[in-house]
Parts: C-alpha cells; sequence; structure tokens
C-alpha cells in the first residue's frame, strides 16, 4: 500500500461534506475507525501492534536491539481541521518503514510508528493528553477527572470507545526508546521563504491555554437601561481586542478561538461568559508579560463593568528546546543540501517526549499558504513524498 | 385552588437545580407539562379549554354574550429565565376569574385566559411566534420553515409534542374577541420608582433581532502570525463594544447576548462567528440609527480585519401604541388613586394583538429589583395578589 494509497483510505474519514474539514475527535467514532485502520496497516506489513488502556498505539518492526528509534504522531484532529495535521506524520512513518525495506536497509534497532491520542486537546481540553499520561507527566488521577463539553467524563468516553479496561499510565515500553522523530505538516510559511521541501525542528514555543471566566448578572435585553447592566460579554470584547493588540506589540500569538456564554440568548444580557485564551511566546517570561497584560486590563474592564474575573491555566508548557545535536546530525549532508533548521509555535507530542528526557527531533513538510488547524491546510504530494524519503532517510541515521 | 397554591404548583417545573432558574422552551418536556397543567387548572373550573395545532391555549367561561374579553401571557421562557415573565399573567387570570366570582360578578360577555406558544423566541428564534400565527401576522408557510439550534423544524417540534396534527393558522375565535389585556411582571424599576404595585402600558418600543455573520479565515493559533489573521473574533469583539456605546450615547438598548463561534476551539482562529443584536428604541427612526450606526462600525472593522459581514433581521416590530383610552380608563378611579401609565421595551404578546387591531392594555406587577430574564426576577406576594385583584377590577370593568 502506497503513500498515495493510503492517503486516500483516510481522506473520507470523519469528514464534513458542508466544511471539507475534519472533525476526528478521541474516542468517538471517526477517531475508532482510524485506530483499526492504523492497526490494519500495520499488521498488513508484519508489524506488531500494542494499544494501551488510553488508546494510544505503537506498530513495531522487531529488528536489530538496544534502544528503539520511535517515530510517529496523531490522527485526531482539531474541531473542522485539515487533513495533514497528524496524519502527515503516521501515514510517513509507514512509508518510511516501506522505503528502508525497498532500500534493502535492516536496521539495528527495533523501529516503531506510534499513534498518541488527544494531541489536540480538542475534547477534553489538554493538548497531548495521550503522549502526557504515556511520559507520566500527567497522573491518571487527575486525568480521570476531566470531562469533556457534554460532562462526560475521560474514563466514560474510554468505556464508549472499547478502551480503559485496566488503568491508563506510563509506558513501559518508552524506557527501551532511544529517541524520538515525528514529521508534521509546518503551521507557517517559513519553508516556503526559504524554498525548502522539508526543515528540522530547534524547539517549541513556550505556550499555554488560560479560561477566562467573566461573570456578571443576567438582565432583560429590552427594558435594562445600559447604565443598570453588569454585562460580561462587554468585557469578554474588550479582554479579546486587548489580547489581539498585545499580542502585535510583543510579536508573541494570542487567540481567543472559544467562547461558551451562558445563558445564550439572544434577549437576555449574559449572565457569564467563558473563553480561552491561546497564548504563546519565544520565552517563558514573554508568555508570562501576555497573560499578565490580558488579565490586567481584562480586570480593568471588570471593574468598570461591574462584572468579575477568574483566570484559570487549564495547561502551560515550558519552552521545548528539542536535542541541538540530533537537529544537526539531521540537517546536514544531504543531496540536496542541508535542511533548514527552524522554531515552531505549535505544540506536538514531541514536546512532551523531549520534556520526559528522551532525544527528540521533528521534521517539517513545507505547506504552501501556511494555513493549518482549518480545511484550507495543504501540502503537496510531491512535498509529502519528499518527506517520506526524508523520514527513511532520518531513521536509517538512527537505527543504523 | 389560591393563586399561591397555583404558584407552588408551577415552582419546580423546568427548573434548573443548578441555577435557580426555568428552561421552559416550547415544545419540549416542561412546556408540555405547563399545558397539561394549564388545562387541568383550567377544567377544574369549569373553564372549556381550546388547543390550537400550534399549542396556543384559551380558557374560556362561557358567559353573557357579545364581544369577548381576553386575558393571559405566556408559559414558556428564556434559557435559564425567571418565574414570573409570562406565568404571572396566566395564573393571575385564572385567580382574576374565581375573584370574579367570589365578588359574585357575573360578566355580561364571554371571558378567556390564553396562553400563546414560543413568546421568548427562545427555540426558534422568533418571538411572539404563538400569537403571530394566531392573528395571522405570519404565516404557516414562512413559520414551518423555522428551524432550532439543532437543526430541528418547526413542524417536526410540533408533532414530538403532540400537537400539529392539522395546519396552525389564523385562530377564528379572534374575530369575538373584544379586547385583550395581559398582565405581566414589570421589567424595569418604573414602578419601583413611582411607589405602586401595578401600572398600565401605555406602549411598546420598537424592537428587532439581527443576526451578525463574521466570516473569516480558520488557521492555527499558535504558528499563525498575527498580522496573517483574518479573525472574524475581533471583528465581533469591536461591534459588541460599539453597539453597547451607540446604545449609550443614544439612550436606547442594545445586546449581544448570543453567539456562536466556529469551529470554537482553543487553537484555532474561528472560521466564523455569529451574534445576534437585540435592539430597541423609543422611534422607529432611533431604531433604525441605531442599527446602521452598529452596522457601519462592524463593517469598518471587518474591512480592517480581513473578514466580511452580513447582517439579516430575523425580526423587526414597529412601535405599539395600546388603546390610550383604554389605558386611561383602566388606570382611572381606583381605591389607591390612579395606576401610573409608563411604556416598555418588551414586546409582548399584546403588542402583536394590538396590531393586529384588536383593542389592547397591560397590566405591570412591580418588580423590586427591575431584573428580569434571570432567575433573579422577583415580585413580592403581596404585589402579585394586588395585582390578580387589579385584573379582576379591568375585567369586571370591560365585561359588564
Amino acid at each position: 500500500m502506497t503513500f498515495e494509497e493510503m492517503w486516500a483510505d483516510l481522506a473520507p474519514i470523519g469528514r464534513s461534506s458542508d466544511s471539507g474539514g475534519y472533525f476526528r475527535q478521541p474516542w468517538a467514532s471517526a477517531e475508532t475507525e482510524l485506530r483499526t485502520w492504523f492497526a490494519g496497516a500495520a499488521e498488513a506489513r508484519g508489524l506488531r501492534v500494542e494499544t494501551d488502556p488510553l488508546g494510544n498505539q505503537v506498530a513495531w518492526w522487531d529488528v536489530g536491539s538496544g534502544p528503539a528509534v520511535l517515530t510517529g504522531s496523531h490522527l485526531d484532529s482539531v474541531l473542522d481541521g485539515g487533513a495533514y495535521d497528524g496524519p502527515l506524520g503516521v501515514v510517513s512513518g509507514l512509508a518510511a518503514i516501506d522505503e528502508l525495506r525497498s532500500r534493502g536497509v535492516v536496521p539495528s534497532r527495533p523501529v516503531g510508528v506510534s499513534v498518541f491520542a488527544e494531541e489536540e486537546g480538542s475534547r477534553f481540553g489538554l493538548a497531548c493528553l495521550g503522549s502526557r499520561l504515556a511520559t507520566g507527566t500527567l497522573d491518571w488521577d487527575t486525568a480521570r477527572e476531566l470531562r469533556d463539553r457534554n460532562g462526560v467524563f475521560l474514563p466514560d468516553a474510554l468505556a464508549a470507545a472499547g478502551l480503559g479496561s485496566s488503568v491508563p499510565g506510563p509506558w513501559s515500553e518508552l524506557a527501551s526508546v532511544g529517541c524520538f522523530v515525528e514529521l508534521h505538516v509546518e503551521q507557517g510559511r517559513d519553508l516556503v521563504d526559504r524554498g525548502a521541501a522539508v526543515g528540522v525542528a530547534s524547539g517549541i514555543w513556550p505556550h499555554g491555554r488560560y479560561r477566562f471566566d467573566f461573570a456578571g448578572e443576567a438582565n432583560h435585553a429590552g427594558t435594562t437601561v445600559m447604565a443598570d447592566r453588569r454585562d460580561p460579554m462587554l468585557t469578554y470584547a474588550m479582554t479579546a481586542l486587548a489580547a489581539n493588540k498585545q499580542a502585535r506589540l510583543a510579536d508573541v500569538r494570542a487567540t481567543f478561538g472559544r467562547v461558551q456564554v451562558t445563558p445564550n440568548g439572544t434577549n437576555a444580557v449574559p449572565s457569564a461568559v467563558a473563553a480561552w485564551l491561546d497564548a504563546r511566546a519565544d520565552t517563558g517570561a514573554a508568555l508570562e508579560e501576555l497573560v499578565s497584560a490580558v488579565t490586567r486590563q481584562a480586570r480593568d474592564r471588570a471593574e468598570r463593568d461591574g462584572t468579575s474575573l477568574s483566570v484559570t491555566a487549564e495547561s502551560v508548557s515550558d519552552l521545548v528546546s528539542f536535542d541541538a545535536d540530533l537537529a544537526a546530525r539531521l540537517a546536514a549532508d544531504h543531496a540536496v543540501g542541508d535542511w533548514p533548521v527552524i522554531p515552531t509555535a505549535a505544540g506536538h507530542d514531541a514536546g512532551i517526549l523531549s520534556a520526559a528526557g528522551i532525544p527528540t527531533a521533528m521534521l517539517f513538510v513545507r505547506n504552501p499558504t501556511g494555513i493549518s488547524h482549518s480545511p484550507a491546510e495543504e501540502a503537496t504530494m510531491a512535498d509529502c513524498l519528499v518527506g517520506v524519503s526524508a523520514l527513511a532517510d532520518t531513521l536509517e541515521r538512527l537505527a543504523s
């Protein structure tokens, strides 16, 4: 099964016919179908598939001995996401094994292709949930309390997907992993500007998700005079604008992409607005400054609006610097010249594994528009195939 | 069954134990229960109950002859609404009949207590749906295309509630209605300021609901540099602030209480934001000026954000001036002195019936905080009972 054939297999799964985007939320039907597809594609290659109680998967090529080389990514998507974010790394991992075999390469160490669950945090709000649990960065006592938007607890979601029969926890397998490489579509246009089909990541910006709870007083939208209102929508609106302005000034990133209004009726002043700030910056200090500047402005406005505000950091990830020697080794001495080494502001399972002490690298594949987390996300088939070869080269270097 | 007993019967129906507010959306379980309750309470009084295919109800006291006197209100609520908005008028109508009977009054004309469906427009977005169809202001061909937030069409919602076996349409009964009186909790503090337990309405401000559709481009919240974004959340946020400012300046009302974000994910710049403007003003010209000023500012901002905007007027109601002679007649010569005559910015079924040519009046009952469309909506039991007596007085004047 070629890369193109695998890609065609995946194309319809979880795709919205309205938007053309993907809804591959973890532990729901589309993702379950993807998990089954992955196991089948791995078994067809004679790979040994392991699935943990959370649904994290690894397909092992049991060759050689010593510390394993792991590659992979994820199959879940954001709500209405693109085709490439995640699946490109998984499909490229399988295709790279095919390429190594057709080159006649027999690695001297085991090679695995991994799929981590809920990388996007689209259902339970915590990104990289699968890799956090697998590395022990997150414990099950905390994770089991997570609830999705419908109030479903994580253990119940797992049970509904036929998983979770034993307690999810740190992955014994990871102790024998010598290094991890994640291939991913670029979520930006650095490689376009550099004229390169692939690049190597230097690190991941610090980033976090912060829940802003604005509380006011529900009231009648017609009869309540403007001066008597305590309208949390106004405090939120000003905060969203302030976050944008602050991010522009500091050349960092701030986004309010998710909002939940109570009661969300046309003719009622809301009693509450919850909104999630996604903030990213090049240093931890800049991230803190960004979030505290936005919080400060929100509190000032809340005072004027007669509303109140509480801010909860739902997840914060420190700066990840990938193994610099490893990145340099992967980037150098290719037929096409060195691959560029570039940073990213996107979080990845690779960041979690790196923080857990596993030497980690990332390869990026060029994205013509830079658009991601959108149905408009793109990569050319030619660049995808260059990516597969680059991953095969990388695995060959690491596993020999 | 006294007013207090009826009030206690209704208290638990559709009440959220979390907020203490009411979720009595039309053609769902709580509202169906309320409809059954109303029929039972009416039949216990020997009143004849009629229910039309939409679920509008009238309980008739078949006495006398000639044009009937109708009173009543609604039993549905906004999302997380208060106990009084609607039910107070219905329960007071039944209690006023009890009071007339205990006074030994035999009206010379039929007296009816009505309940109109979907007054709040909380489910299908169009306020006063029941009275609009009953008066023929809205035709069934338009109404049958309405969909709720889950995409359910109105006819299917009716069928699920055991209604709609024949086509809902204008009410033949209305031809024989000589006048309509709606008693309602005040949604403001005019009566508090005037020290009066009840008042009479002079009219209803022009008001409308306008859907603002902001469209941009979905993208990754981490990797997309701020300058490259086309983020509709920003255009919306600025519009919400502009609407508030405009309303303050012109001493009118503007509210964005309902928002729907696509895809509504924390780590994605939204592709679209839909938001509903509730706008009200003392004159039609002031309302138009308000909506066009907000739209103008929204379009200017959309241009800067690289987003687009379309505005749809979902419903617009003209100024309602209630029958001035009738109001004066009801307000004068009471034991406690004249009742104050005050305007309101809230829409009511009474406005629809008035516009349809039926001489109409409204009585308001004092609301200590002025808060409405909120679990905090209040009226004292003493004032409610004054309201029942006032309604009984009014029916006695009108039906004799």
